[in-house]
């Protein structure tokens, strides 16, 4: 066998999800794929906005071809100041550049926090419906995941955090706005966690800290701010990228920000950049650090996400299926009537592709990516329409 | 204490050589920048050749906003098909695109292969004098990184890695051109270590792999081609990056290449594109991806770090320091008459900035780079005789 038996493992138990997206392949090969309504990828399809052509532009004009060589581990120093402003604007507390590192987005991020921090067998949390890579990256760095169920509609259980937290408990990941769900987490209930974690800090040498991985904070469909977790916890990592926010999903771009209060926070910032070099990231890639800097305030068209959002959500509430409106991101995991995957293999039938939600952590949902544009969402009615006629 | 335990022991073991880096950074800011002769960093210095600045321009001339979304995880199509022509040119066999993997560097190749292929505890052998880094790669994947003593001018010693291969090695990593000594391996000695690694197989359920990283090969000295070690083995991952070649290392790009004829070819392409996908490279940045695509046939001035090499290695016959000819690489890995930290030191009196051998290995040795101008060289005469004179 060549490959090691943990990979052996992987590959086998992610063998349905490829087979589903085999499957999804020959549909689109046998009928078109204009007549396979895809809702199974979150690839942010809007387009970049114009400022990062011109970044490119402006590269070329003024270019020196010794740009492309290396840097510091941690990245440009144009980039984190820029990164810093907009991390402190964000977090509502002046994070300075020092704490900023660039890295291979927020993938990249989530890996060298997990790198520096963890020890062999401590647990990492993270709410339940998830984001599916958690679990890799945190075995990645020999630790345990450990998902915490949510709520009904997806909000923060405290109860079921405490009931999991030990003292061999490293770190809790919070997304939010969240994958698959949409949700974003409450001020008010992360400060229930935090006091929680304050209190199970007193008991160990170590704290527990909170990797706020929030690549979605500006894919928002309100008005209000998404809370700030370092104003409430000093023992914050903030990890995003510009993936959604610039569609630039391909050029691997993001950074980790330290809050600036953490304990023992250079040998923080050594152990990260550090991990940015051995993890064989050595540095976010040099021009999309050129590029973010240059566009640090643009936005794709944020507004067009939400109208998808809204249009699918009216359907769901037409056809008689619940869900929960998303507040941000990029996808709706709507609550389906029989077993998630029996109700797949009937939408696909339809030629509509979406995800169990079981492949997130919790069965008798679907995920439904808003990455397609309105036509194809309109399409969905009739088919959804056809499909819970049948289960009813 | 913030960091992990592993984590806290690698910044503590390498407080030595930040010691010695902040001791150079004193002396610029003191002396000046171009008083300090610094030979510590093997920074690909020559311009990138105009073809990188052309592949930006026709990027922008025919600029789609969508390009820089999300991709297959092993990379797009026209880079994958432009390496696999170039690694089948170069390797002397054919090596299709559905073998090839675009990579962050050749540090994340390096990184996913030993994902793929490490079982917990497994040893990794590679040559000293090494490349420090391997260390660390090999422990991020839970492997026990075993260097093996070369011979005296570097060669390989075959007999020195039949002492060591036991029933748990799964793999080598072998660097030709080598960091830090320039020495290219040749035919027969790696012919010699097929033999025996073939031999071992035997006995083994899984094959000993062998991982060639290969970023200098063409950055070479001499006519002879660096030899294939695919043509020899087909339990070979070839990796490889542009940093070098193209004066792209800031840019992380470059690729693993898999025997065609590797067993279990299938699942290993799977662990590995898994693996790039889980480590949180997600794919190689796009940027980078599109520029090497039509850039694949360039090459830096090779010829300004040869005449670079050829000057330094005059100068160090001349002031009577032994050495072995460089046949390729960015490195001189001299033989020095007393403890290599001592001569650094007596160096660094001169404002002559070195790296002590015992970092990769092999004490009584420096490593200068070659990546100075000529008249930087020039200068380094005068300095290394009155060295010389102190410590006879």
């Amino acid at each position: 066998m060549g490959v090691s038996e943990r990979i052996g493992r992987y590959i086998e138990n992610s063998s349905w999800i490829r087979r589903m997206f085999e499957e999804g392949i020959r549909l689109k090969k046998l009928y078109g794929n204009n007549e396979v309504l895809d809702f199974t990828l979150g690839n942010p399809d809007l387009e970049a906005p114009i400022e990062v052509k011109e970044a490119l532009e402006e590269l070329i004009k003024n270019y020196d071809p010794k740009i492309h060589g290396y840097m510091p581990n941690a990245g440009r120093e144009d980039f984190r100041t820029a990164v810093a402003e907009k991390v402190s604007r964000e977090q509502g507390l002046k994070v300075p550049p020092e704490n900023i590192i660039a890295t291979c987005g927020a993938a990249g991020g989530i890996n060298i926090v997990l790198k520096t921090i963890l020890d062999e067998g401590e647990k990492v949390l993270f709410p339940s419906p998830y984001f599916v890579e958690y679990f890799f990256y945190v075995e990645n760095h020999s630790g345990i995941p450990c998902p915490v169920e949510t709520n009904e509609d997806f909000t923060l259980n405290t109860e079921n955090f405490e009931k999991l937290i030990d003292s061999n408990t490293r770190a809790i990941i919070l997304n939010s706005p969240n994958n698959p769900t949409g949700q974003v987490y409450s001020k008010e209930s992360i400060q229930q966690l935090v006091e929680l974690l304050k209190l199970k800090n007193k008991d160990n040498k170590r704290p527990i800290y909170i990797i706020s991985d929030e690549p979605y904070r500006n894919i928002i469909f309100e008005n209000e701010r998404v809370p700030s977790i370092m104003e409430l916890y000093e023992y914050t990592f903030v990890v995003s990228s510009f993936s959604k926010e610039l569609s630039l999903a391909g050029e691997r771009i993001g950074y980790v920000a330290v809050h600036p209060e953490i304990d023992d926070l250079d040998r923080i910032m050594d152990g990260l950049i550090l991990s940015n070099r051995i993890l064989g990231f050595v540095n976010a890639p040099n021009l999309s650090q050129i590029i973010v800097k240059h566009c640090i305030n643009s936005k794709v068209k944020v507004e067009v996400y939400k109208k998808r959002m809204e249009l699918l959500c009216k359907i769901l509430e037409e056809v008689g299926i619940e869900f929960v409106k998303p507040k941000g991101g990029l996808f709706v995991f709507p609550r389906v009537p029989i077993d998630d995957i029996e109700f797949c293999n009937l939408l696909r039938e339809e030629l509509v592709l979406a995800v169990p939600g079981r492949g997130f952590g919790r069965k008798n949902h679907i995920r439904l990516a808003i990455c397609v544009d309105l036509p194809i969402i309109e399409k969905l009615k009739n088919k959804l329409e056809r499909v819970m006629k049948k289960v009813r």
